[in-house]
């Protein structure tokens, strides 16, 4: 593509490198910046330089967060007694968004991956067995993708907290809401039968 | 949506203003700023600024420059006898791209349409005549949408430059290649068929 200034280059290509967008999407989001005044544009560099360097990670759940300690481990009303373990903070915020769970969180960082390399030194496993021990934790939710890293860290986790007085659990796997059987993958069909619950507990959630 | 913090919520916001960027599609784009190095960040919010601060018109051409006359003006390879006319700068990309045109370019900067109050006097069509008297151009083309705009403002063009001894040409119409018949509609079709080229022409193209 030929572009008519270095400038619009040198600003195309940092848009391309965003996921999911191309050069033709960066063209148009320049095009568009171009079209509206400075100082929208001011407020989008500016929004996004600031987020990247003045964020921080909560001290206890290692959520982000603006201060030390995140939002939610500093509200009062959630019950810090249980800890739903996500692999990221995107994960949070769609378990935030059912507005169903008033838990606190812990985010590992990622999922334990041999293939990968990522053992689980590499994740915030330590930090959450020193919460367990040190905050008589009662339950742990396992928040974790249905896939083999997320089985495999599960385990991990499950293993290692073990001696602990602590119940651990994961989130219920099955069909989807909406979801017609007939399209439904093997594994999951088989697990929600093996997994089936009794009417009256189906009809509570 | 929830979000853990004000730094996110405001990058998110931020991102969503751009044109096909929504709230959840924004959301990733700053995770992903997140999990990578924030020199990465600040790249992209200097070249986004740097763009929209530093970037200028070219003085005979309107289209965009680094500096005072664009490098398609003071490319003296470029045959500034022939003037394409194109609506914005993003016509002038789209026809660069052809790798098929070796004049220069005037940019409008819109089309005249009456119904958005649009008259010929809020375009750069004052400096279009002013090329066209003192520049003894040869051929203007007119690149512009086959919108009923589109039309308007070439018959407005060519009414006006009517007194110069200037051939006045437009980009052809008809069907796209890779087209079907079938799907083609009327206007298209019709138009087609009322200027039809010698084989021998087709042949050429």
């Amino acid at each position: 593509m030929q572009f008519p200034s270095k400038l619009i280059e040198d600003a195309v290509n940092a848009f391309a490198t965003l996921p999911g967008i191309g050069k033709k999407t960066a063209l148009r989001l320049v095009m568009h910046l171009l079209q509206k005044e400075l100082e929208d544009t001011k407020h989008i560099s500016d929004a996004i330089l600031k987020m990247r360097t003045d964020i921080k990670f909560c001290n206890t759940c290692h959520n982000l967060s603006d201060d030390d300690l995140c939002s939610i481990c500093t509200n009062s009303y959630r019950d810090k007694k249980v800890i739903c373990v996500v692999e990221n903070f995107r994960d949070i915020i769609a378990v935030e968004n059912t507005r169903h769970y008033n838990g606190s969180y812990h985010v590992l960082g990622g999922l334990i991956s041999p293939i990968d390399g990522i053992g689980p030194d590499k994740l915030n496993i330590q930090t959450l067995e020193e919460r367990v021990k040190n905050d008589q934790i009662q339950e742990i939710i396992m928040a974790l993708n249905p896939t083999i890293d997320g089985d495999t860290t599960i385990f991990y986790i499950s293993k290692l907290l073990n001696k602990y007085e602590v119940k651990i659990t994961s989130i219920a796997r099955g069909i989807a809401f909406g979801g017609e059987l007939e399209y439904v993958d093997e594994i999951t069909l088989a697990r929600s039968i093996q997994s089936r619950l009794p009417y009256e507990n189906y009809l509570s959630k």
